[in-house]
């Protein structure tokens, strides 16, 4: 679908705010995008564990509550867009959902865990600091090249379900290398958030993106 | 997004003329839809082994033509549509590509590979007698009511990379009960392309389809 420039412009408006009301609270916002099923809610289970009360996320769906309720369950602060059929977050929606969350307690990391999709997403300013690309191994070798638009404006890319290598064919240097073809300055980690494989060196990165804000 | 009434209208009308079109081709039409890598064009592949140049396929990415090379590797006729960008096929799109296929040697299959994405393209009809729903295990079990707008549409749900079931928490009942409460007609089959389990009952299934045009 092609977007007309004075939605887009409006939105990049909304967006250059978000990132001052962010900055105002002293916190690293990062938008996660993926196809559905890639792992979006699982990581951010597994960086509750890490984190804990130091995150709160953002949880857009078009249809049902069940991810923040998982978020909650997992320790952390979760807001829900439920989009109602629009196939990404826009700026507008992030900040409606940023004003109901309970500032009272101090929090440093804002995660938008946006909908479910490879392509739509990635147009959007949110006003997050990070653009975080997910890929995950059972999606397939071949995505980078298939979807540029988002691959070629992420800031990091994860490369999740590692723990599913041994039972598929997936070369991840292969993605990470098409990744930096299209984008040389990303940077890249491949993680389980079952296994734990690679979450400490993410949340190391996040961190030290908190600490240089 | 928000998709305005005279752009639906209007590709309304093309896709009854694709649909007239392909009867008078003595045509079985199927608009595949799914995420990114839940596995549309490895199952085109292996129906391809079974029907052979009895199918020809239509191929919808955002970009590259990595997919029809696939196709036609596998053994069958095929035409790429590279969107550019857009996250859904249209009819107008499909009307042109079957303008393209060749149809000297007649066929009675036209797959139609949508562009990997969940929510988009649910809302297009294309023309197609059959509007199947992909959803791979890797995916995650909790799929259907947050995707409301496909599963409800859908004639059929395949369940696919069931090779990986011993390799993950995923409920096969429960994804094909909540598809039955949006949706009381869905046919349902569980499909491996990797073994071959379930192809058998699909093609008895798309045979038997196209004896009843």
């Amino acid at each position: 679908m092609r977007i007309t420039s004075p939605v887009m412009a409006r939105n990049d408006d909304i967006a250059a705010e978000n990132r001052r009301a962010f900055r105002l609270n002293g916190l690293l916002a990062f938008n996660i995008i993926s196809s559905p099923g890639a792992g979006k809610t699982t990581l951010l289970e597994a960086l509750a564990g890490e984190l804990g009360p130091e995150m709160a996320v953002i949880e857009g769906d078009v249809k049902t509550r069940r991810d923040a309720d998982r978020i909650v369950r997992a320790g952390c602060r979760a807001v829900q867009i439920e989009t109602g059929g629009s196939c990404h977050l826009d700026a507008a929606a992030v900040k409606e959902a940023f004003s109901a969350l309970d500032k009272r307690k101090p929090f440093k990391y804002l995660a938008i865990e946006n909908v479910g999709n490879l392509i739509c997403p990635s147009a959007y300013d949110l006003g997050e600091h990070i653009k975080v690309g997910m890929l995950s191994l059972p999606e397939g070798d071949d995505k980078v090249l298939k979807y540029p638009s988002l691959f070629s404006r992420i800031d990091v890319l994860l490369l999740t379900k590692t723990d599913l290598l041994p039972h598929m064919e997936f070369d991840m240097d292969r993605v990470e290398r098409e990744c930096r073809s299209l984008n040389p300055g990303v940077k890249t980690f491949r993680i389980s958030a079952r296994t734990g494989q690679g979450m400490a060196d993410l949340c190391s990165f996040m961190r030290s993106r908190w600490e240089s804000l």
